[in-house]
């Protein structure tokens, strides 16, 4: 039995097949186009999709199902995309258009759940019952996984840790509110402090890995620059993991996950950055002084871009589950 | 069918008696006396439980089981108190010792959780599977239900909401932590905030109807000085409005619960609480851009200080409830 899976971006649609073990055997992705009106974009997702089954030699009766994972809100019951701010979705019948083009049963989700759904089930935290994925990208996505599913709270909008507040009337964030852990532990936050911290130390050494250009410094150039010595991109980077290590503590006391999932660019920092929040955590967390209680592992997501498209697919596989279906 | 019902406090231990509809039949309590071994502790919990059931003219044999709400961390699965600050409690075998008195079936969860189970399944959210107890007080008590059950995290010592960090290296936390929002939202904040204020201005209603004495202001005297006209007050209550309104607007990010539930002392301000609150999160959610979706309610708690009772003899129900119990 394979599984489809839909990741729909503003820039690019990616879709691939998945088998009942969770990998994935094939992919594809064709640009968006989001200007365009959304039946056009959802035809070419069942198109993209069907391309893919003809590609692995299969039939449609091989699939279980398609899913999709979008930015915004969706109605999962109805398979209604509410809202999708990137693409001025407003209340698409996500489903109905694609089952005009493909006779199978179609899941939606929000994308960060899909991812977290995936690393969840078959990546980084493979073989808990409840995990937590953050992702540290232009913001911060994540998705809480539960028993194995998807905690959507009764109106499928929850699990945005990212516009949980860590400072009343701090930075303004995207959403409208201030002080969002987003606006200080996203990578667009560690950028926009790299930038301010060279532009007040012209001599920091990432302003030279930058060719002494502020707007090349990325969030790669920090973490280079404090590896080398460079002081002010140590502080940089030190300031930075205080205000991440705040928000994972803040999600360990709420939520108690068998496993934190840490995935975006900056998670590529690997060790380094899991051993300069685990110090942190470890004094943070309210269980910090009980004795053989088991704690939160921090773990890096090993599925990368891929997320999207497994959890994506994956929706079928949990909606599967309630009718007996386990992962190979 | 019966349910007993223990909470133990620092204090004192209350103890009651619920039908399977929920409703509280006879209560008791005695002082905890918390300087004794735990072996007396529980003893005295056995045989007030026991005295309850005589008092009501029930046999043992008509009570489904015992449950015990407590401060702290409980090994829900083998019914041992792993930690309580208060008791002085470590690896505390509550079960066990309590069936050396009581042949029933014994549960064990944090009281705030408790208190949350209570409110979720017969209080003021009752009839909704996901709701959020806030309890304002001393500090800020908390517990999640989601699908009708406590969620306690892996370790069952999940949601901690007072002690998410919402100002980083704000006023000291007795947790360790800096800035949790218990720091700023608990009845204990508020008095220090009103306090505060009144010394800075020796003007404020706050001080005469405290008979001119700092140490005589509580809660209570912030709101109704608020309330009269005073400007000094009106500000205090403002502001605390608004750090109660991030963390709630925070959990709402969070979980999108479908109802919260606000009790403590606090919360018998009532309509004059709830419109404060609801103007701010309306404002500060993530979905507030979103049109039709059903956003999350907020209620005051109906069940007081026996929510804690009724909330440990429910934890028989909702054991119960696999087995098919449904509550009258």
């Amino acid at each position: 039995m394979y599984f489809l899976g839909i990741d729909l971006g503003g820039t690019k649609i990616a879709a691939g097949l998945v088998d009942s073990s969770g990998r994935l055997l094939v992919k594809r992705s064709i640009p968006t186009k989001r200007e365009r009106p959304f039946q056009e974009i959802i035809k070419d997702m069942a198109f993209l999709a069907q391309g893919l089954v003809e590609e692995a030699g299969l039939s449609l009766a091989a699939i279980q199902s398609i899913g999709v994972g979008s930015p915004g809100t969706p109605d999962v019951k109805n398979g209604v995309l509410l809202y999708n701010n990137n693409l001025g979705f407003r209340n698409v019948p996500l489903r109905m258009e694609i089952q005009r083009y493909l006779p199978l049963p179609v899941h939606l989700d929000n994308d960060a759940n899909c991812a977290a759904l995936a690393e969840g089930l078959v990546g980084a935290a493979k073989g808990v019952s409840s995990s937590v994925t953050i992702t540290l990208g232009t913001g911060i996505g994540s998705g809480v996984i539960i028993n194995h599913q998807i905690y959507g709270g009764f109106n499928n909008a929850a699990a945005e840790l990212g516009h949980m507040v860590i400072e009343v009337n701090g930075e303004a964030c995207t959403c409208g509110r201030r002080g969002c852990w987003e606006a200080y532990a996203s990578a667009t936050a560690l950028i926009r402090q790299a930038r301010a911290a060279a532009a007040d130390h012209p001599g920091s050494l990432m302003l030279a890995l930058a060719e002494g250009d502020p707007a090349k410094i990325t969030a790669k150039t920090a973490f280079d620059a404090a590896r080398q010595g460079d002081a002010v991109a140590f502080g940089v980077v030190e300031q930075y993991f205080d205000y991440l290590a705040v928000g994972i503590s803040n999600v360990i006391n709420i939520f108690q996950p068998e496993i934190i999932v840490i995935g975006g660019g900056i998670s590529q920092q690997g060790e380094y950055l899991l051993s300069a929040l685990q110090k942190r955590v470890a004094q943070e967390i309210y269980t910090s002084n009980i004795n053989n209680l088991p704690t939160t592992q921090l773990k890096v997501a090993v599925l990368g871009n891929d997320a999207g498209i497994i959890g994506a697919a994956l929706l079928g596989f949990t909606a599967g589950q309630r009718r007996g279906l386990t992962l190979a």
